[in-house]
């Protein structure tokens, strides 16, 4: 990560980032398949960490209730690596293939979440609209912790994106909020 | 369309469908990169239509009611492809890789949708959140279109998509629908 700041993303070979951490470029490859996958390595932990907490609130609780208590018990984990999150979202930010490879995981948690919440007893389609609509809330609630420059929780900023989208949804959304 | 059903998507070769669509496979490849691509060819123009639609709406109405006309509006393209899109349904439910390009083309349009109610006037996260749920309420739509026995209209289905999702937001949804 440290080189793709120095030298740009583009720039950074895999020879490079294998050097930087001791290693050979064979090893890499046995633990990454390519370098965007450095960025992503985290992902499927995360993935793993989201569906096992819906699996884990209680059933008495509704589908959009389960899924943004999954988000929100992540937030300590996004916590400790806010100076790395900050970083990773300018990087991919700024390069369209990681942009894709990005919201490629993002669809594999929403699956994800799909699957368990229907394993919970919800139908399939609103199964689909509460992990489709979570997802869009961590989306903003994410993406408003990044920027926050209070450093406000990842809980304070997903409930306002909860907030936020019940409006959206009753159409009484200020055009210009 | 007709040979992926005949062989099998796996089985149907480049040069089978440029044979039967009378075509040299070089004739073939200056209209498709590959034959993933003959699935998705009405893609671009779909999202288009919502793209365009969305800004046609009147800048009076909120962003997901501008988003939910301008799916509507779609509900007679889709009408006249239903056989189509049912058997496409199919072939892309069955097939990993064409459920990835597949999600990945909602992604983009999504995407220019968040575009347009920015331009209208929302705020990025407003628009982002509009895009999204709008974008779940298409796909569990279209998902019961296509499927209903009763061959009911896409506006139809979205109407009871949005219901539906309503119920999911405030939580007073039923575990099983």
């Amino acid at each position: 990560m440290a080189l793709f700041a120095e030298r740009g993303y583009a720039k950074t070979t895999v020879g490079d980032i294998a050097a930087r951490a001791g290693l050979t470029e064979r090893t890499f490859f046995n633990h990454f398949s390519d370098k965007r996958e450095v960025l992503f390595a985290g992902s499927e932990s995360f993935v793993n960490l989201v569906v096992d907490a819906v699996r884990a609130v209680p059933k008495s609780a509704a589908p959009l209730d389960a899924v943004i208590a999954a988000y929100e018990s992540t937030s300590d984990f996004f916590e400790e690596r806010r100076p790395f999150a900050r970083k990773r979202s300018a990087l991919i930010a700024a390069h369209p293939e990681l942009r894709e490879r990005e919201l490629i995981k993002l669809l594999s948690l929403a699956a994800g979440v799909t699957e368990v919440l229907k394993q919970r007893g919800a139908s399939a389609s609103a199964a689909t609209l509460a992990a489709e609509t979570g997802a869009a809330i961590f989306r903003v609630g994410f993406e408003q912790w990044n920027q926050d420059p209070k450093d406000r929780s990842l809980t304070f900023h997903l409930r306002a994106a909860r907030r936020q989208l019940e409006g959206v949804v009753r159409g009484r959304v200020a055009k210009r909020l």
